[in-house]
């Protein structure tokens, strides 16, 4: 697919008849008929033992990328990928792959997603779309069907970024986004990037070769939970991913000056809580001035020295703006920018940000988009375009291949809680969306590339 | 003292007596002149010893009550009370007293404070009166000053609630406000507060004991430094404290709905850091509302789950208001009560508070206001009448003596800081001033209570 963004007129040709003749093509290959391929079940089945790894008592996970309920996962989902035939291979990023044969010498066609979870998370981030990426491959067994690409299920390690604050690290590996300085950084535990990688049995200095080459790979699917209300508002199955919104993140810090609270007259405090609460809300006031869907946030604050009976004296905050649209983005920082000069003047509090993070938004492919939307369709599913609020492994596999996401609806647009649900028929729908996504992209993949 | 609350009349014209007697009398026991009777390079050089007790490289202390550092200060003070010929005695709550003997069977005429500091705090807070205190002693002692009451020095336990967060711990136990129930509180390093009193050589058993009973004193004198900036700023080196102003305390829980930050669009949110900024913003609102010396105070916020890319679900906070007038502080409060509630239905977050903590205003006795007035007057020094906006053990000592503090100026209001600083001039004036109303109460008192 990527050879299609350089020839644009051609590939959408290419691309109209694709569409048309890949439920045909694949309709050659396969004995089950129209309906569902994939074994909804088993994949429930699979996502039940999967919860097992890292299950709190409230029903939900803690299974933290490089932490022993994740490695335990891990072997689980090496051994289901064994059992589906898969030629499992482990990246220097400790990036899982599941290789299974194409009928023709193409690129691989990759899809999945990670398995690790946040703290007191949920059984449906990550998982449904890596448990659904390896029952697309027993699917395809089960109706013998091959593909001219071949098929690589993928389980990026670390999407959330435990103990390095590194999200969507196994992915950001293989999109080349680190240097090498990456390995050095030392966790919340004390390790070493090194030292993580070295228990999951690496080769910190082979690092590098977990790099994916752009071009190398023929498409990238990734099905996912929404994490949003928005499919669950609209009661519609299947969203399709328009792109992963861009994140700004900046550190900032309130400087009063700390002092007795019995004693230090109202109009003599420079309180660094009150200047933060201001700045927080104006965050929120100005994310809020113009329509959209962008959102701003800021998570929490840190206040010192945090006492009953003292003015705070120093708070610090992070900002987090998100939006598929960067300039707006940009926009809305400098109006808070304005914001927080005038409260730390009015307040005599020194207001101070620091950009910490920056991830630009990342497109999928829209040819994907169309090709995903077909395979609902043709599933008779119902399907809406929107944004990834959520960071994603695909925003950085869209650096080096065409990408396409597919959602399903998060009950109550809950996430990153024990709470997150997603139906078993949503999640069935979605694999199977995956499943008919994979074949057409084969096809389509194979008429826009010569073998190489 | 206590007996002219009963006998206003008598006790007014009675006063006014003494007033004028009172420095005639003390002259006839003294061999030094009208001019400074305390020594202040002595004084100093105690204060700066005990600074070495829990020194921080700031220059400033950590002197946790109960801790290591303050064993070792209060054995130091024993050996200054010992070394100024006073007889040391520790109650049962670890308070120390150094007993001096008077001419007449009278009651305890009682001056001292603490010795223990906030984490990282200063060299003055309690230290002042402490050892202003003994320098008293060493003066008499200097000028063959005899008293018709016995004398005391008092050196309170733990006046800064470390470990279990009781404030004014030692001064409390002996107004009588704890029940036996205290002695199994557990402090933040597991240990009991009867497992404290033994490591003081105390029998928890026996902590009753500490209790004074009231009008067992002939009055009790505090001198401190004022915590505040208002004597610094008007240049007036000694403060009358008309009384400690109540504080009443709340513990605040804003509970809304934690979620993704990046994929909950802002007008479904439920987010209990918006919702808390704002509360805390109305707090100061209420505050400012009407004029006087009040103070409230949002000391911290507990913010879960707390990241960066989390919708704050939960925040606890606490709310301090202070006045010397309770029912301001009530006033405050009820409007506090309408505007958190009607936050919560705007922001659809729970706002819930609930008491926690509440100290009555305590008055100092007006006649030993007069005298303090009228000590510093005779050396020569401006006086200033202000409550006081911090707690002090005094507070506890007037539910069962008259009481009276003595305020010297903290440079720029600084206090609970390395920063906190009061002039070695100022120190040894307020020491005067104590020496002066010591002696003047000895003879007020003696004309009021006969003897026992």
């Amino acid at each position: 697919m990527s050879v299609l963004r350089g020839r644009k007129i051609y590939s959408v040709l290419a691309f109209a008849l694709v569409v048309w003749l890949a439920p045909a093509a694949a309709q050659e290959n396969k004995s089950a008929g129209a309906g569902q391929h994939v074994n909804p079940q088993r994949l429930r089945e699979t996502l039940e033992k999967l919860s097992e790894f890292g299950r709190k008592p409230d029903g939900g996970v803690t299974r933290l990328g490089f932490s022993e309920a994740d490695m335990a996962a891990r072997e689980y989902a090496m051994g289901l990928m064994r059992a589906a035939g898969l030629t499992v291979r482990v990246d220097a990023a400790g990036n899982i792959f599941g290789h299974r044969e194409g009928t023709e010498k193409l690129p691989v066609l990759l899809f999945g997603s990670h398995i690790d979870s946040v703290l007191h998370g949920g059984n449906f981030d990550g998982d449904v779309g890596s448990m659904g990426a390896i029952e697309v491959i027993r699917a395809l067994n089960d109706n013998h069907v091959t593909t001219r690409h071949p098929l690589e299920v993928i389980i990026w390690t670390n999407e959330e970024g435990n103990h390095f604050g590194l999200g969507t690290f196994g992915s950001s590996a293989a999109s080349g986004k680190f240097g090498p300085e990456v390995l050095a950084r030392r966790g919340d535990d004390g390790l070493t990037l090194a030292d993580w990688l070295r228990r999951y049995g690496q080769d910190p200095a082979r690092f590098a070769e977990a790099r994916i080459v752009p071009g190398a790979l023929a498409g990238y699917l990734e099905l996912h939970i929404e994490q949003g209300g928005v499919l669950d508002e609209a009661h519609i199955p299947i969203g399709v991913v328009q792109g992963i919104v861009g994140i700004k993140h900046w550190k900032c810090a309130a400087t009063g000056f700390a002092n007795h609270a019995g004693t230090t007259p109202m109009n003599r405090r420079q309180d660094a809580l009150a200047a933060a609460a201001r700045a927080a809300l104006a965050v929120r006031d100005e994310v809020r001035a113009e329509p959209g869907r962008q959102v701003g946030t800021v998570g929490y604050m840190k206040i010192e020295p945090g006492a009953v009976n003292v003015i705070p004296g120093r708070v610090e905050f992070p900002v987090e703006l998100r939006d598929l649209d960067p300039a707006k983005i940009e926009r809305i920082w400098n109006r808070v920018e304005k914001r927080f000069a005038a409260i730390g003047r009015e307040e005599n509090v020194d207001i101070h940000c620091a950009l910490d993070d920056s991830d630009d938004p990342a497109s999928s492919d829209p040819e994907i988009q169309a090709l995903i939307r077909k395979a609902a369709e043709e599933a008779g599913l119902a399907t809406m375009d929107l944004p990834s609020g959520a960071g994603q492994d695909a925003q950085e596999v869209a650096k080096v291949a065409p990408m396409g996401m597919i959602f399903v609806p998060s009950r109550g647009g809950i996430s990153h809680s024990p709470k997150e649900f997603s139906t078993w028929e949503d999640v069935a729908n979605g694999a199977e969306v995956l499943y008919r996504a994979v074949l057409m992209l084969d096809q389509a993949s194979a008429r826009e590339r010569p073998a190489q």
